[in-house]
């Protein structure tokens, strides 16, 4: 079995309405120091594959379902479970 | 200047209907070799702290804004930037 780490993050200069919220509560809140707030997304998926082809299949099928790469940037990590 | 990677995940045994409905709509896909998908939230919060202090901050307002502990754990990473 496979675990299958992938995180998908918004490009640089992609707005992030979801970050910029969060910043503005930390502030109110009294966390006058935080400057920037980004947020992203992580799937962790489990597939019974073999190791071999495991990169492969989980590189498809994140740029069929998971990413608009128009604006997203992402990282995948594969182990053995 | 710190960088915090903040990851909220939900705990083993809460139930994730997104990481159920990404699984389906991939086994609809055809990649059926996927037997489970779980949703996590990544923030990346920058901030103007010192290192020291840095960890602690972070800590607080993770427990303040980012996490539910009924329902989820997290991981802390604070680098300098």
């Amino acid at each position: 079995m496979l675990k299958a780490t992938i995180v998908v993050r918004l490009k640089e200069g992609v707005d992030d309405p979801e970050g910029k919220s969060i910043k503005h509560s930390l502030n109110l809140l009294g966390f006058e120091s935080v400057r920037d707030v980004r947020t992203a997304k992580e799937y962790v998926v489990v597939l019974d594959s073999p190791r071999e082809e495991g990169m492969k299949v989980v590189v498809e099928m994140v740029r069929k379902l998971f990413v608009n790469p128009v604006i997203h940037d992402y990282e995948v990590r594969v182990e053995e479970i």
